[in-house]
């Protein structure tokens, strides 16, 4: 028997007891973005540090941040010269609410045919689980090839406020030669999949300021411009008919797709029909010349994300708004820079903005994109996938960012494989959140494959 | 001594008692639109009731209505074969906030300067004072040559839900030859002013739908059309770029100005830096081809009112929203029908929605435009103004709707005088809300002579 089967025996003897622990893990409402949840969020780093202390990891410690803490953990190699391989994930969930729509609560986890109901089943405990489990199997049927290192954040549902600022101040204990974050998802379940590519992010939000106060539209209707009505012509003027972003300068240091590219892009066996079942939009629609898949993760984007003026309450109210305010965001790609995408969407903006109103500008956050074919460790994780799919893994260019990636590249130097389990239809984000269980099983076999690879 | 001098005596022998009277009324909060309030509302509408009483009116009653009591009350004359005049006003106010920027408490009237200070002194419980104490004057210093009733409401704030049904259900009641309704107010403080047409108005919502719930923008951006970016070019498409209206049809059945009606418009003393001064807008902006004031009174508008997509919060959500809406406004002028502009405004952009998206509608309020140079006992208050105040009065057409006036018309079958004494200045609806006491007084001894001079 391999040292990989050995180790899959372990825990294919030992799941009941694992996915008891995962249940346990999800019952601790710890939704990050109600302050009312705080101490359950500690709950659930807690949890964590019990875990790794009964699995006799060599250091576990809590670090407390401004708002919720990380969990850090480590396990010296049981070989010498031994590489560095650091987990990446979050513990904290998404909050529940609209309540009444799940079917069971989200944190009274509920085994329905193949899947685990829960909120954070997929997105992320059962994939933070599934590293400590592909661990613990490792540990528990002989040598372990690695050092392996986690370091679990408590924030990511609300941005990460503090998670950079740690990595900074912590380069030493989070040094590494590979990083697994498994905050992505599969294609389908029977593709493995592997996020290559990342788009970057600009946000900024657009303000029109008009009449001092809200106007009655009766008495002044017809004598002053309308913020409502400018805004919306701005946000018109943004793109062209044939769906690409007007901001002249825009496209100027998109790196065009090469037909390799577009190859590769192309074996992603996502059909159009089924990306667009998952919108529930009458119809796709984007930028002319692209495919569904190009657009999706290699071409950049404009979107308003939200708009505001006036009167939003129910009925009638005849007001000209004295201001309208649009939230808006690009998704950028390589070689595009967040700060000059700002800079390019501000100036034309307020080339466009008429001497009527007033214009100001916030800009929020802003990330470039991420490309990381060539991230270490990716060939074994690749190999690992094969031969517990045996299917072909199909390496992607994901349309979201990844921020932590980029941190962890600039301050540990090291590329994130980004690849795990969560399926496109286990609604995270949404009521009745699910992990399919048969792939999460699959999943720890792989990274078990991928952790002993590193023996002999 | 002349009938109306004799009754201008009696009020300026009263007056301290009557601002006195005044400010008690000023203390109610009767915040229509409050529904812990609602008692304070009936706490108004009593204090009429009890004023109307001493007074010794013939009848006094408090109807009660699904939401705000309406008060009724009539004075015979006393002479025979006399007319009957009908007072309208409301006597609920706005709401108060920001209460913060209030000098003094809203419902503490207080005078500074020439200024009378609270919520409702100009809007409308000043107005409706200044009818009684017209009465009030007339009756007590000698015979009253008119039939007098007032109808006062206390929903006007939040739409009069109540006012229509009641009128037609009353309209032997309400009988009558002239109504007053001064529920609008003067040019300044030295041009006794009459509203001699309201343009009307349609209002409307329209939703755009494109994903079935906000998806997030990195992984679906470029895929689908965003309903806030779409509902923003329909939007922009409902104006032209000489700023009309671009809905097809709109302006078919707009009277065209005469050269006459330029004239009387162009007489209204009101600058354009005067007009701009209160917006606050950085410059005037309109309809190219007419003046500020043709375009306030004379020509109809389009207006978004409210906009709402998405996320609105501080800081960054990086959503498509699942839909977005706008509700919209047009203020009509004579012909436009409001159901037919409605209707036109629905098939345009129903036209102009890209398939990619869903779109719907709700139909809010609508009324027709109202012009009423020929309303009964005009000629009447025009002398007595002029012989108040020594200035020409001014005919005026308003860019507001006067809901109640048309519906009077309908069911009683008269136009309405329009004519009240609050300025522009006044902050109606907003802190500090304020009545010019000088005007008022002035308002009051106009009152008087209007009402003698129906005798002899």
């Amino acid at each position: 028997m391999s040292r990989a089967d050995q180790a899959v025996q372990e825990f294919l003897d030992t799941e009941e007891t694992k996915l008891h622990s995962l249940k346990a893990f999800l019952q601790i409402p710890s939704v990050s973005a109600d302050p009312e949840m705080k101490s359950r969020v500690v709950e659930a780093a807690e949890f964590l540090k019990s875990y790794f202390e009964e699995l006799g990891m060599d250091k576990v410690e809590i670090f407390p941040t401004g708002l919720h803490p990380i969990v850090f953990a480590e396990k010296h190699a049981s070989i010498p010269g031994a590489k560095t391989l650091l987990f990446y994930g979050h513990y904290d969930v998404q909050p529940t609410d609209p309540l009444g729509d799940w079917v069971t609560p989200p944190f009274e986890p509920s085994i329905r045919g193949e899947h685990l109901f829960a909120r954070g089943s997929s997105d992320m405990k059962g994939q933070i689980m599934a590293t400590i489990f592909a661990l613990e199997s490792v540990l528990k049927s002989g040598e372990l090839p690695l050092n392996v290192k986690f370091i679990l954040e408590g924030e990511e549902e609300v941005g990460s406020p503090s998670l950079e600022g740690f990595i900074q101040t912590h380069t030493d204990l989070l040094k590494c030669d590979m990083i697994l974050n498994p905050d992505v998802g599969m294609i389908n379940k029977d593709t493995p999949t592997v996020v290559n590519g990342l788009r970057g992010l600009s946000y900024f939000e657009v303000r029109i300021d008009g009449p001092k106060v809200d106007l009655h539209s009766g008495i002044f209707g017809g004598n002053v411009a309308n913020p409502a009505n400018v805004l919306a012509s701005i946000i018109a003027q943004l793109h062209n008919p044939d769906g690409s972003v007007a901001i002249p300068g825009f496209y100027d240091r998109v790196r065009p797709l090469t037909e390799e590219d577009r190859k590769m892009i192309a074996s992603n066996p996502t059909t159009d029909e089924e990306f667009l079942e998952v919108t529930g939009s009458p119809m796709l629609y984007g930028e002319q010349g692209y495919t569904m898949l190009e657009r999706h993760g290699a071409r950049p984007t404009l979107d308003v994300n939200g708009l505001y003026s006036g009167f939003i309450g129910e009925g009638a109210k005849t007001i000209i708004p004295a201001y309208a305010k649009a939230k808006i965001s690009c998704r950028l790609v390589p070689d595009q820079e967040h700060a000059e995408i700002y800079e390019l969407a501000e100036k034309y903006i307020r080339s466009i903005v008429p001497p009527t109103v007033r214009v100001s500008f916030i800009k929020h956050s802003g990330g470039p994109a991420y490309l990381a074919d060539d991230a270490p460790g990716l060939p074994n994780l690749i190999e690992a996938y094969k031969a517990t799919w045996n299917n072909d893994v199909v390496l992607k260019r994901e349309g979201g960012s990844i921020p932590v990636a980029t941190v962890m590249q600039k301050e540990l130097g090291v590329k994130s494989i980004l690849s795990g389990f969560g399926l496109p239809d286990d609604a995270i984000h949404s009521p009745n959140e699910h992990l399919h269980l048969p792939t999460w099983k699959k999943g720890i076999q792989a990274y078990i494959r991928f952790i002993t690879s590193f023996g002999a």
